[in-house]
């Protein structure tokens, strides 16, 4: 099974940015959970600040080279059509991951303008909610082989 | 390990009310599935169509009876106060749970009063969602009981 | 035929309350008024301040021991989604009845959360709406059995 | 007693129009459905897709020529000022109707700017809200007589 | 002179929550002091989380058994037509309290909806508010003793 | 000197029409009175429900046969683009008059679509607000002839 | 092939009215402009600053009389629902045209009420405007014929 | 019969200030036009750019030493509620006069605060306006002596 | 003990203006009732129309010669941020009182940009809510007294 | 002449992405149809899920390379104010085209921030917008070209 | 060359007043490094809390008497339509300067009435605002005086 | 010392894009201007149409390298979280610059996203706004120096 996990904006910078909201640990330290508890898994990981390099990725595993992807736009989370529109062109499950609970914080990040087109959303869970999301999509995958065998 | 999955009103007719927006899972599949699935955990369930018993069960956790709260506040979560105050009233972490994706809805179910008050929100997995908020506190009182231990 | 006639809060103070905006006909004389006008109906009639109340009774009616509901959900009309989701939870048709006028009233009663859930709505027309809202379930019983003999 | 059914822009068309939301009876049909029930009634038919022309009729009315009006301004509903006041300026009773559920509609068609200056609204109902408004009108004209004979 | 004291909900936890917005003191220390400051007084004392029972008491108080009402309605504050209605049904005085100062919170708390159907608001005085707003109806209750007299 | 005195949806009924709020003068009277008072003044007093006619009048005043026009556009005033644009489309002076404080009235009264197009506004004034635009557009009638003849 | 080149108010003033904005073109010159540019194409032109006009028109193209309508609804694009039930009433394409940008001028012209009800709009491109509507229509047609023949 | 003229902020460099927008007419001009045209009547004329010193003023005319008030109340019309109460609070008739047309404007100058509690409005006439404001309160004043008369 | 209560625009005219909103209690009888009432604390009375010289006041009493104010801003409250600005910048308690209701008012005058820099809010007791801001500030000052005691 | 095709996020994905609105055409097959269509006309066709690229493309145009613009902005349209700076930083004609009727979409579609800063917009013509709006620009520059010749 | 430094309401407590956001300088610090570092620059300073006293000052700049202002309108930049007057009825240039940044404040400080009528806005650089809005006064100035010589 | 100069959109066009709008000075001429003032300044200039440029860039300034940054982000300021987020996530302090006034533009350039997570905003100072900033950002950087010494 292949997923991807698509990081957008700043998140090069967790663990060194803002560490009183976003926590100590690092997109490395995430990556490497994720490959240790997920071996069935063939992970690749992604990050970009460019809105661009993002929608790409993302139209690849449209391309059925993927079976799932873990998305964090970051910023682009509120506002970003483009985005959106690039969830909804391509039938890879998607869901969308924060680590902070967006609800709880300024009234600009209240809303998602992405998840909507995503399959949900987890917020606030921090870096388990990249494990929770994963584990969502495994065992949908699963779910679906069961399926195709019958 | 003690903790109150919590639902509130028009759960109790989850799998015949509306199911292709909610599915056919009823609320006692997703009880028997949380039961086996963490057998070291002891579950209360609790459903009700009435605000005020929803406040008053997780007052009972806040006086120290429960280690966690899987809640999904069913109508409730788009405009009550109330249940947003008795959350933030008591201590025990509680995570919020949404079977369809609020943020893909009509506008009036697009906000969560309530979310900003929980620690996190997972919604649009389905009755998928409930076993990874599960997990997510189960992990966490791992974590803390760590914590104490050092 | 069976029929529920559904009030909400402060409903059981009609005639006393507010008599310049909602008359002196009490609630009573209502029911008694429809009970007179529709002996070809067995009525239950049921009041509450509670919302969680109101939601288990159109609950029994998704149950399938109700032919139709006629409900005022007085001040829950303007923000109870929770009651909304109860209405959309049932196939039972459900018609909202409001004694005054609510589009010529406060700003925050101009508006129904409810009544788009329901089949329609009779406003204004005082105590001689909850009349009109029986023929009409009565009618399209009447429709439904002959579509049924055919 | 006479009474005047007005209909608005569109409302020529019904039967043809939309019958997925408007359903396939004419306004014909409803006419003659009226005619044939409420014998005691004499009916003014006027639809006109011409607010000026409704506007005109209305005035009539005030003109003493009338007991009651009902009156489904299709498009006019939502913006017509001059319309509501039109409703205003006469002391004949007015009765709004819609055959769709305005409120289960696009935002647009949520509000009605006649309906708080009328007596009261039936929506959602089909041509039978047509019958029940003038069901109204025409109980309303008995309980005034009744009163003025005393 | 009856007076009722009606606290909504979560006000049960006072003291104990969130103590650095509601202080230390407890909703039984509140009902101590107005007992032994207010001799001439006979209080009740009522709190829920439910607003069904919120509403039911202030029905009681305007079937004349009660002379006045202080009323924190908590969470409801912000939301509840059917409280606000529930205030308007009844005679019997009523002043609203809150403990913190509602125009200096979160933007969902600085409107009240119960508020404008009080005799008047009293906010962010701490305890010393329900003393104030007893000390204000015993006073009223003077006068209007006072006026019945001569 | 040549005016048009245009007034809008429902003035006909004016004297007749809620006389609390627009006074018991008739159209008629407020004609004679311009007529008797500006003998130096070609009238056309023109009245219309229909916005069309308003428009069609508006345009003939442009084609040059006019030498201004005061316009009461009654309801039409606070959503006509049509009858703006038809202000914007000729080059004769345009006063809007209204008999009553529009600023004092319900909040969809309290903006004109088409008095920014006007040259200025005359409102709550009554039958006085006709008398003294006539007097703006003769004053004006006349400075221009003096400033023709320099 | 028929089509219709329907424009609603003002629009008989192009050319004198406002040239700033709306060019020195007159309707008869598009009107010719149309005709020998399209000589396979039997126009019918229309124009009115009644919108019950103009809704009048569209039922008839409704009739089964017209292959298409090419509508510039002026002022009464941005606020008339009834235009907008008209344009869905019909099964004929109808295409909507605005001479100036509506994107560029003020607020309230920014939003088209009747486009969404229409095919499409093409606005800002001047008196060429009305002739690539008719050409896309005149494709259309031809497509359908072609599906039809095969 | 005396009355007074009175102008807010900025009004005292009206001739110099923004005259493509206010003209070159100085406040001493129509201070002398008015003297002039008005032989039978007693001027004070104040202007202050202080918002205090105009409720002062308006306060007097509440003493009963004036007939009525000519206010132009500048930049404080769109914004203050404490002049709006001055109005209120006085029985003296006062008119509303704005040189320029507030409709055709920013959209902040579009609303008046105080003209709500004014008899009525002037705008967009220049100078004018005050003379027309000027004419109606003589002619009110006179019908007023005329009423007391008989 | 040293208080000020201070009022702002119009409440000179308290007794006088709109007394069916006010009542007929002066100014002076509630600066009486005061002092007969607190003869232990030294008042100071100050009223006045201008923003400025109530700032002025607030800044005096930050100098440290005042123990508390009672401020009943008027019609500044529901606007000025300089006046929220002077009650942020000193230490002293301040209470705002207003003799209404606010929030059984116009719309614009149910928030107040002042009270959430202050203590609390009173509203709605009349002339005895000054009485209550007066008790409320002499028990905290003896709380404080006490605690510097201790 | 010289011809720029450039279309913006998603657009590469046109034929295989939710073909029920975009339909099954690819981009590849428009820009075969307009080379065949134009002959005369040199195209360039660029397409970038990068909003800088795009920007990059038109300052390009700026630079005098280019004779025209055709613009599908996809996601971009309806937030991107970089990209309506760019389309006004250059004196290239521009034509803003969508293929579906973005105002019979989502909300948040419905506004185009780009379209007030180009000449003009074709939306809801599937890819036939392209052609006409090729088509316009053809007619203008053929225009432009005889101007430069008299 | 002559300056203004004008400070609005409170600016005098600075240094005292919230020194955590607008930190312990004093406003008599702020005008003696003026003072020093602008040694070619003849100063006025004008602190005052009364917005009249403001708009005086300004005009006496329009007299001709100022070459410049720096202005810093405190909690009146919000809302003073009448200081935004006065700063266009004047040729002065003016700076607008804030010492905190008021993008990142309370959402009502995050808006300047007038600031759009100044030439620009310096916010957030503590002191230094000031000194950099005379520097930039002064290149302007010497900018002017370089063109009047050539 | 080590200075960003970073422009974003549409600002590699200063100098020939919209002159009247934003001067005719080139971004070379202010990159030398800056060079030739600052010459204790080592400076780094960087201009892109890419956020994610930007961004970058940005991040480069958290890891240490730079002493401050000048950033104007053209018309992502006003809708980019992205670009916010990365001025939150370094510690390096951020000025930002605009040539025009945007408080005095559309209303869609009025707010800043950006400008809330930097030290503040200097407007409308043309060329001279980036001078002014640098000059900030050296003389903090010299009182950081100075505090370090110390």
């Amino acid at each position: 099974m292949k997923l991807l996990i698509l990081n957008g904006p700043n998140l090069n910078l967790l663990g060194a940015r803002e560490p009183e909201t976003y926590g100590t640990t690092t997109l490395a330290d995430i990556e490497n959970m994720l490959t240790e508890r997920f071996s069935e898994v063939s992970f690749t990981f992604f990050q970009s600040n460019h809105e661009g390099d993002l929608i790409d990725r993302i139209h690849e595993a449209g391309a059925g080279m993927l079976d799932g992807i873990v998305m964090n736009p970051g910023g682009f989370t509120h506002t970003s059509v483009a985005l959106r529109d690039a969830v909804t062109s391509v039938k890879t499950p998607i869901v969308e991951v924060h680590l902070s609970n967006i609800h709880a914080r300024e009234p600009f990040r209240r809303e998602s303008m992405t998840a909507g087109a995503c399959i949900g959303l987890i917020s606030g869970l921090g870096a388990v909610g990249y494990e929770l999301a994963v584990r969502y999509l495994v065992a949908r995958y699963a779910e679906d082989a069961r399926g195709a065998d019958e």
